[in-house]
């Protein structure tokens, strides 16, 4: 068994993962924890998330020494600020722990990265320099060995994985930059009180338009520019990638199917769809990234679908985890 | 031309004020305010609400001096906390201002009642006996001699509204508490930030079971008791109130029409449903409460549904305003 | 392992009692069986509930004879119209099946009740005789000894739940009949095309009142009058119904809470308050009705909640199974 | 005073011109007609629009007969199937009725179209060619002169007024096809009951890619080929379109915003944003289009947004109206 702790667990994403965590066979949830600063610490889950009153209702405890709470634990998760994790990463590394980032600190081998889209100078550029990032379809070699596993979030989840099969490939016209229009769940924003996110507030429209801090996470691990526009959709969960391209002349519909097959065939968390495409409502609650395209001559329309908290969040998070430790690749998640 | 400003203005209901009385033909809108701590001071009305860019595009300017804000001025509208309304009021009223106050700060002529349920002292004792409570259908010949109208809200409108016909001809068996069970729409909490309002969290749900400030009030006007239970539903906008009560023995369904015809066949803002009841799409964006029955043996049930913001805030306040200058009733609102 | 049917799995209860069944540990899940006329004869479970995709990809058989359909087969579950199931249960009881009815066909033993509230004669009044109203809390002695057990559905199951302790104790005032105010997600019309369900059309309203048919069903279980006035609210799932009661004189609060101590102490899919009330999203998705009161003078407040769909309707169904075969009560549920 | 009918008035888009004519100064609404199959006609408009009672309770009448329809009607509205219009819009038009069609029926001038994407064969060739497309900021000069006017529908108004000053210009680099994703409300596919519109299936999911008739409709009126990719959204109504296009090498930011300004400066239902993008909920319950954009490098991204039951629909029909008889523009819409 294995000892957890979960940092966070009082965002949207750490109560994933506290849910996931209490059901799977190898490990113990040793604790969840918040921001000392955090005016949840000291309540219970439960009483922030009523649905699992009952069944979950372990205490938020605040977190006032990292190297305390690393104590004797094997693996942590931090659904942290991205700020935070830069932080506090290195001391459970170097507390032993394996590290499993939610936020951003640490998933593009670039410092300058983070001064130009996160504004804040990284300091660790070792612990950067050994994070393996974890799309976990891709990833999964590299994931066996590491000790800190940049799990990709929302938007960079849904777009690679519907991209880098063809990309690899070698079958779109990159010259047409890739064009991905998302929209994505209310709670994608985190829980926090704000006006932009209160109920009478949200309806549907785009953000972050040629600056949101994704773009360049998604060029750089899909080795491709690509133009992306995220929206924000009066629901609470999930997200819905269309991505428009440009086929290279006389590329097939068959070759396209043959590399998604060949990419995704024996992955159990993506769903290849054969005909139709997917909706919002076919992934809410669950661990899949569906997937379905549609061709008419040189163009390409692919359609890429999947909860926001989960597999672009924390049901990767519990996959990396399986992946790493030798665990069936779904175990907790289905 | 009245001379009018609405402190407040940057809520949902000084919103809907600032519509309802850019429109009116006799009024000149003179200033949008806002208190002088809000963040929104400086800003344009319509970077709040995009739906009115283009239409109204007024500065909302901080309250610094009340006084050199009432210069000029005839009508106020004080959509503000009942702290806010509480200190400003009189002196808007002592500069000759005639004050429409949609706080609650001056709706019950009774100094324990703030103290209880309000939890401040109300120093203004002599401006609470001479405020007329606005509930406009009720109070007309008051209103139009009052300087300083107590607009009643939300669920005391609808409330009030259903019952007091009823009431009033002696058909109810008072021994039974009417039980009124009402769910408003998310603007009801007003414009701001906070986790309970969030998108994510909102679902349906009591609150202020037994001890929300609007059952004293209704109980106090009405001159009965009744049991009220307001909830929070996931929509925007609309209440609608479900009230069970206990006839008198021997009183017909057709008292129970005459009721409600005598009390409002001239009153333009009350619809009266001969069959069918109300459902809240039927009043969303209207100045209208609409109220329908049904009755099985001694017992009846009226459901009453209006929009929050308007007949049981903005556009009853401008009701009592019509009222109160000569005005046709539904002039601007309809 | 037993071998289960689920006919009508097509629409929403059907298909939650698919999902539960596939997961059962004691349940092979033989066949999803739909109307011979119905329009999704023939097509794939998981083309309906996208969802499912890849998880449960069964067809949807045409029921053509019931007597075939019952070979081999242990359990059946009839998520059917009344009439439907009022006349295909006797032949699956006849082939020794067991039976669980998600209609109302066979929950009150009174053929008079069935003409005046669901217009149709009951020509089955034996099977009637023996059928086995399967509030699971309440009726476990009964239901491990039955072959047709009558499930309960949304209203009546959380309606009862939340009153039955009080009035076993005889602590409520029942000349005041108590007031069940209750507001269901569109899902409970079950899956159809229709005006009123459309995503348009919803927003909320009362219907059936007086007149809903749950009401007798109630009051008949109870064994008490009450007033039930049912509502339609704009969201899928869920049920929150808020019941206003008057206590005996000198009842306490504490024997209010004894008294569900008592009744659900040992119950696990009853989730007992003891601050704050019940809210929609504590049980959309979940197996649970929770239960939470306010008591004020002789007035009491009882607030239930539970997803209409589950221990309304399927999870109900799935835990009486799991009591009349000896299983642990929660299998597959939780 | 104009006499004015409007065939289809049950519907969502007839709703609306119902509301909009009843107010409009020059206009006597004359008569509410449906289809004479339907199973609204004899009922009241108020019946089916609450909203209404009181204000519009005229009767839906069956049209039985077009030509006595047509006796004394200056201005027909057709809010028909594009089926009906086809057959109606000759008929109205010969008995000297001017015709406002809202169908697809006569937006094309090229009877192979309707072949190929409506699955009839277009019998009215002369009218065809006599249809003026009313796209009203683009067609006032010919729709002053026109005796059937087409009005476009929701995506190709967005699209087009999004587009059109661009290409008049010839600003964009159309060997890269103009990306137009966009999100429709449900509205937009009519009143009635389906299972993909009711409240419990409605998600957000792309439908017509590639194939939808919207694509040719405005490829033919724009004159250059768009990729053009539409979705069903949970919302009721409005249109949010996000078109990424590619400039010409050179054009710089002040280029497009002097374009927009030169097309749009004199037109009062266009709205520009200077600063920002426009959201939904700018333009719900609102006749005017709004329109923003972004620009980095070559690339621009315009958003477009409006309520897809006025701007495009309902709205700009009387627009038409009014530019044709010379009122103000806006007459009975702001």
């Amino acid at each position: 068994m294995l000892n957890t702790l979960i940092v966070g667990a009082s965002g949207y994403t750490g109560a994933e993962l506290a849910a996931y965590l209490q059901r799977h066979s190898h490990v113990h949830l040793s604790g969840l924890m918040v921001s000392s600063q955090s005016s949840d610490a000291g309540k219970c889950f439960s009483e922030l998330y009523p649905q699992y009153k009952g069944r979950l209702d372990l205490p938020l405890q605040p977190l006032t020494n990292v190297s305390e709470a690393a104590e004797g634990i094997d693996v942590v998760f931090l659904a942290t600020d991205h700020a935070i994790s830069h932080d506090i990463a290195p001391i459970f590394l170097e507390a032993g722990c394996i590290v499993f980032d939610l936020s951003g600190a640490y998933r593009v081998q670039n410092t300058q990265f983070y001064k130009k889209y996160y504004g804040f100078e990284h300091k660790n550029a070792e612990w950067l320099q050994q994070a393996v990032y974890g799309l976990a379809e891709w990833q999964a070699e590299k994931i066996k060995q590491a000790r800190l596993i940049a799990v990709p979030g929302c938007y960079p989840t849904v777009s690679q994985l519907s991209l880098k099969p063809l990309l690899e490939q070698g079958l779109l016209d990159i010259e047409h930059w890739p064009v991905i229009n998302a929209v994505s769940g209310v709670s994608g924003a985190g829980r926090k009180a704000s006006i932009t996110n209160s109920f009478c507030e949200v309806s549907l429209h785009p953000y972050g338009v040629f600056n949101h801090r994704h773009q360049p996470e998604i060029a750089t691990h899909l080795g491709t520019e690509v133009i992306f526009t995220p929206h924000l959709g009066n629901f609470s969960r999930g997200i819905l990638a269309t991505i428009t391209c440009k086929l290279k002349s006389g590329v097939e519909e068959a070759q396209i199917s043959a590399a998604y097959q060949q990419a995704y065939h024996d992955k159990p968390l993506i769903r290849l769809y054969n005909k139709g495409l997917p909706a919002l409502k076919a992934v809410v609650g669950l661990p899949f990234c569906d997937i379905g395209f549609a061709v008419q001559g040189q163009y390409l329309i692919i359609v890429g679908a999947e909860d926001n908290l989960l597999k672009g969040a924390a049901a990767q998070a519990v996959q990396c985890m399986n992946i790493r430790f030798g665990y069936e690749e779904t175990q907790a998640l289905l």
